[in-house]
């Protein structure tokens, strides 16, 4: 972009906001935005708002929204130029946080706020959320790329996304069904979901003092640190979607910012639970990260998930079948705690 | 926030994360969010997703989904420390890009990116939110407040939010009505909506020369430059509300970012239009920032809205009848051209 002189006129360029590169990113990512499209969608790429059919949803629909971005995540994928995979991690962010309530996605809506709008970048941000759509039946239904000079600045970007999903009124997860001594199983995570980062990335780059393209200690992958933190935010709807209409799943807790102290306890209906730390399998990257760090236990488990993706809230009497059905689809899944309605937080058995 | 030594153990709080900051905003502004809930609601504030009764919205309900921000408005926010106005602009913006397709809203989910959380200004920017929800009918029903140390720095943020609306299908507006010789009616705008501001900026800093806090050029509410471009992103949905379900209104267009041609061709089926930029009410806002600017014609009623801020595309012969009935309710409007199938895109008529 040029610089205007002092007197001459100005135009919208030489404020650093270019209007066509908006419009290039989404012409590049078009063809990955319809291949989510479905038969509910009436507009193409490009309208002012996406159209999506609601008729037919179920007998007693309810739609589930929910807003999330990817934190600084953002800032492990700029470092190391690297915007294909962030997206995908910020669907599934969302898809999970609608399963929770017992909900399968319908639409999703992206927003990519830069400084300086790169058409290939915003394409392969876009591409990893419609990557991340089409694997769990999601439409792409629209979205915004806003340059935002001086508010971003240099490769800085956030990526915000809202998800659309409905649950039908029976099936709704909505905390009534948990009873006090109902079994808490795990899901194990894969890596730091889209959490945590501000303090991992001052570890590794501070403590550890490697570059993201040297080897994560200890990684059993060989992975560079770049690779390690930016895993994808595992989906966990694959993995609970056979149980969704069962009335042994009294509820579930995805295990995001705040860790699971801040998480498990919203969905318990006031009550709390007592859980064991050491029945989640340890994870290297969490290991690494807590002593490199001199992280304190208590603290770690606050800011990261410590390994655990998802928690399902079950009758005890059903927790060995579930177990065991989760084993046979390849899912090692562990038995970490109960509710327990003498207490309202979390309760750490050691 | 306390600095870790170089050897002791890091905390998240020392990345410049806050967990509880966040909590603390939401505490702040739930009052204000939970005045926005209607029948269809069924969870509380700081459920995982918000949950919406989806059940008799129509015979043939359409949902229409739209992402927006409000750009680099927050940096005029930021700069006088106002954040209670810029929320009510983004709802309004998200309420024009659904209406425009027939649709009313029906919930809005926001985010907020801050680089530090300060709870009481993220608590008036979610007040803001759902002050323009409430307004019209639309349910704020959740949200996201990131804390993003380093992608954002100082005061700036960003401000993002999605609305889902719906329309019943025999009224949804999409282009198919719209025939050539169709009359534009032009709505005035109030200011710069949500557009324009990196260029606006840069001409009230460095070509008027003025502090934000000086008076604004030629207002004739002799406002200070930051009233005059924090003036709320208008509403049109009162406007055109009645004529929703009426067959003689063709399409609408909301002038946003690109303006009056970058924004009226999306509408018109494949046809484009000619206009008269003399019909267009002159505003005192566009005028001095095009002189202060030295901004070419062509490149400001792209960069700008110039004063229009809906066009309703109707039947040339119920263009009359329309205008006596928004005059009737103290709306003027204006001829300001007609759809012409010779051409693609916006032609100028002077």
């Amino acid at each position: 972009m040029s610089s205007p002189t002092s007197t001459g006129g100005l135009r919208y360029r030489d404020a650093g906001v270019d209007i066509d590169a908006a419009d290039e990113a989404l012409e590049r990512a078009r063809s990955a935005i319809r291949s989510t499209f479905n038969d509910r969608v009436l507009a193409d790429v490009g309208s002012f708002g996406g159209l999506f059919r609601a008729d037919g949803l179920g007998r007693e629909p309810i739609l589930v929204g929910t807003t999330d971005g990817v934190g600084t995540k953002t800032r492990v994928a700029a470092a190391v130029q690297r915007f294909d995979t962030v997206g995908r991690c910020l669907v599934q962010h969302c898809v999970n946080d609608a399963l929770v309530q017992g909900a399968r996605p319908l639409f999703f809506l992206d927003y990519v706020g830069v400084g300086t709008l790169h058409p290939e970048r915003v394409a392969a941000l876009i591409g990893g959320v419609a990557a991340g759509c089409k694997d769990h039946g999601t439409v792409l239904l629209g979205g915004e790329t806003a340059e935002m000079p001086g508010v971003y600045s240099g490769d800085d970007f956030d990526l915000v996304g809202t998800l659309v999903g409905v649950v039908e009124r029976e099936h709704l997860l909505d905390g009534t069904r948990v009873r006090s001594g109902d079994a808490l199983i795990g899901i194990r995570s894969e890596g730091l979901h889209t959490n945590g980062y501000s303090l991992a990335r001052r570890i590794v780059e501070e403590r550890m003092g490697i570059a993201w393209t040297d080897p994560f200690p200890g990684d059993p992958l060989n992975r560079d640190a770049a690779a390690v933190m930016l895993q994808n935010h595992r989906c966990y709807l694959p993995v609970v979607d056979p149980w969704l209409k069962r009335t042994e799943l009294h509820a579930m807790a995805h295990i995001t910012g705040a860790g699971v102290p801040g998480n498990l306890p919203r969905v318990l209906n006031g009550m709390g639970a007592r859980v064991s730390r050491a029945a989640v399998p340890a994870q290297n990257v969490f290991s690494q990260l807590v002593k490199a760090g001199g992280v304190e236990r208590d603290e770690a488990w606050s800011a990261f998930n410590m390994g655990v993706g998802l928690i399902l809230v079950v009758d005890p009497n059903a927790a060995d079948e579930i177990q065991t059905e989760l084993r046979a689809r390849g899912e090692e899944s562990f038995l970490m705690g109960k509710v327990a309605e003498d207490v309202t937080e979390v309760a750490w058995l050691d």
